[in-house]
């Protein structure tokens, strides 16, 4: 097993995570900056082809886990951490999927950031294609959206 | 930051790299089954009711990292490593989305795994919303593909 180390760090919006938009009808249009680390500057080769890229960063200020989480989308109803997006997992790794926006050299502007300001990325790849909407199934999160409508 | 702990480890069909097909044409229809630890298994509750999953992995056989890979896909030529699914990463992380076929306690049985057997598995999230196919593009890819088909 390999020690996460950060490749860059972003700069969002948020500062608390309090103030981090939540939940299934939650919008992320927040704009931020994934500042690279010069070191793997390089790496960024190529990027402004892609539209929209996956961002794995560390959940740094989450400590320890449960297997079990209560996600406020589902009036904290009880869901295996697996099933949800709780900071509190047994690796603390965050997937984002991030609209790219510019580059100017080790600086991404990104749209869709929901990571706390400062929070440390690990790594960035091209999101090459979608399952389509009609094939996806969205288990309790959808019960819980029609909960909410109702 | 942290240091990566399996929580479980993939059964693939592939048990060298050569054998599992790369590139944008190709099909990723294999099935594996994820295999929990035994500890971590409540962390599944509720994962039955998505159809596609976020599985993050590690790529325990690769060594070291290079700022520019060279995919087979474009032919060898040079990319940026964020802009390729190239294994030599910084942080050594592999994203899978797979469908879910079915569970059996501790066991995922998926479709669409293109990990080796043996594989550890770092998290696996629900997979929830998608990018439109119309708002995505897929930089040095596309032409990559045009290039072969023509």
């Amino acid at each position: 097993m390999f020690t996460a180390q950060p490749i860059g760090f972003i700069h969002s919006p948020y500062h608390q995570t309090s103030a981090i938009p939540k939940g299934p009808g939650a919008k992320h249009d927040a704009e931020g900056i994934i500042q690279m680390l010069r070191e793997y500057e390089a790496g960024l080769t190529d990027i402004e082809g892609f539209s929209h890229l996956y961002v794995l960063w560390e959940f740094d200020r989450s400590e320890g886990f449960d297997l079990v989480a209560h996600p406020p989308t589902d009036s904290g109803r009880p869901h295996g951490v697996f099933s949800t997006r709780s900071p509190r997992r047994p690796n603390p790794i965050g997937l984002t999927v991030v609209e790219l926006l510019g580059r100017d050299g080790g600086s991404l502007r990104v749209r869709g950031v929901d990571m706390l300001d400062g929070t440390p990325v690990l790594d960035i790849k091209p999101y090459l294609s979608s399952v389509p909407a009609e094939k996806l199934n969205r288990g309790w999160v959808t019960g819980a959206e029609n909960h909410r409508a109702s």
